[in-house]
């Protein structure tokens, strides 16, 4: 299973005026922001969350159960934001160790929450048997071609906006957001996935030359931290080149600061993590070469900038 | 004394590549963000400072002395930092009332501070006599011809980004970056100047028919509390046709917790101001009007956001 260039193509055309077209931002000659932190819901998420469900209604297999899925953030805010939207129930089921402000954020928006378990694996699966059990649609994290190509909007928009660059440097976790994003870009500049290094589910599967399991921590756990690459990552990595670097926690938490010192962006840790291989000089960037830097989540507590 | 548009297309090719161009952003069907938060420092004052410095470098005003400016603010720090690319000092003359934290970001810029007075009055009598004492370059917070017409880089950015547009909300203090606006965007839309009640020097002018001087307060004063509004901002005011609204306080800091929650932009008060006159309801725009917001500066601290 694979996602292509046309998927990517028909996802922006179904996602058209459901969400944000993000700006990008020139904030050193050669280096360029997608502000992707600025989507609906505070993340990348909601691109691949509405592909889903408008693709679903589409072919008539949205029912009055709605969607599941399974999360505590950024995928959780997403999918309950998007079925809000288009007038569905949704019911999230979120891992017990979930934050109380979080839950707040979903129930505003008026999810269902139901606790499961005392982590994702088992909040997927409460997702798997809710849907087994009622015909609902599953919306997963990032595994689905339709989230892929949702998320490859992003692509789409850069090579739209941003001009012509070489490099583009994005945060990995299950890789829905760097599959789409390579898939978008193919050919057109080299696509870069950043881990931190207590969360490396695609270094891990490139390595061993498949996904696997392994440990998750870290300060970027709650927006990065799969235990394995989803197949289309794996999949769209290969097929496209992708690269992979990886960045130890205080440089995520170094260029998170920096973002805010320097940029006036507040990013959650995840969405500093790709700004972080260039901060630290993990990469380092050829002299005329033009690098863009997805920074992709918000959904931080912004007393923990100053 | 007058700005006109020539006066800001010369300080956009004096200043590019100097300052961001900003982006903007539709956050909704015919609602779009300037995001000049996003701008160096912090606000839209690095453009004024940057042409104003420039444009005496080239004049062959700018001596060893370098500059002074008075502020304690975003124009000090913008002063500051104008001061340091050019390889020029910086002498900022500030109230003894700055908070510590603007204080250390001032030196960090490389700029001497040199504590006068109690308030803005009389730190910037001190810098007109230094300025009077050493030959250095004065630079004013707002009224000067090259201040003016370097805030009104953000209105030619604005024609040349956001499609066509109706209206555009900017927030007032001393009035320079409106008075730039108002310049650049003629006839193409209309300009609405949105202050707090307890800070309302542009209001006061244009009903008394000039200038004068008046209370300062509120949430926004550190930003958007000049006692008297420019001559060079009453007069583009006037020749522009540019409306007053006024917002309450409250008004204010429910637009900048929106800003973050439903935008995720972490602004000041001041920057939040001119987009309170839309969730106020101060100002109603019309079924099929095509708004823009200035969000202006992000010197905030973050942790008042949560």
């Amino acid at each position: 299973m694979t996602v292509s260039i046309d998927d990517v193509r028909a996802a922006a055309q179904r996602i058209e005026g459901r969400v944000r077209r993000t700006p990008v931002i020139e904030v050193a000659p050669g280096l360029t922001f997608k502000l992707e932190l600025l989507q609906h819901t505070g993340s990348f998420k909601a691109r691949g969350a509405f592909n889903r469900l408008v693709a679903a209604k589409d072919r008539g297999e949205m029912t009055g159960q709605g969607i599941v899925a399974a999360s505590g953030g950024n995928h959780a805010l997403a999918a309950a934001y998007a079925a809000r939207e288009l007038g569905v129930p949704a019911r999230i089921f979120v891992p017990e160790t979930t934050p109380a402000a979080k839950l707040g954020k979903l129930r505003t928006l008026g999810a269902e929450i139901v606790l499961a378990g005392s982590e994702y694996a088992e909040a997927y699966q409460a997702a798997e048997t809710a849907r087994d059990e009622s015909g609902a649609l599953l919306v997963h994290a990032y595994d689905q071609p339709e989230i892929v190509a949702g998320q490859g909007t992003v692509g789409l928009e850069l090579l739209d906006q941003a001009g012509a660059f070489d490099t583009v440097l994005v945060a990995v976790g299950g890789g829905g957001l760097i599959a789409g994003i390579a898939t978008a870009i193919g050919r057109n500049a080299q696509v870069i996935g950043v881990e931190p290094v207590l969360a490396s589910a695609m270094h891990r599967a490139l390595e061993a030359g498949a996904p696997t399991d392994g440990p998750v921590g870290g300060v970027a756990a709650d927006s990065l931290g799969a235990r394995r690459l989803g197949e289309l990552a794996f999949t769209a990595a290969r097929e496209h080149g992708v690269r992979s670097v990886l960045v130890e926690d205080d440089a995520i938490v170094a260029a998170r600061k920096e973002l805010w010192r320097g940029h006036h962006l507040a990013a959650e840790h995840g969405g500093a993590t790709a700004y972080a291989a260039l901060t630290s000089g993990v990469y380092r960037p050829a002299a005329d070469e033009r690098v863009v830097v997805v920074v992709c989540g918000a959904n931080t507590d912004p007393s923990t900038l100053s």
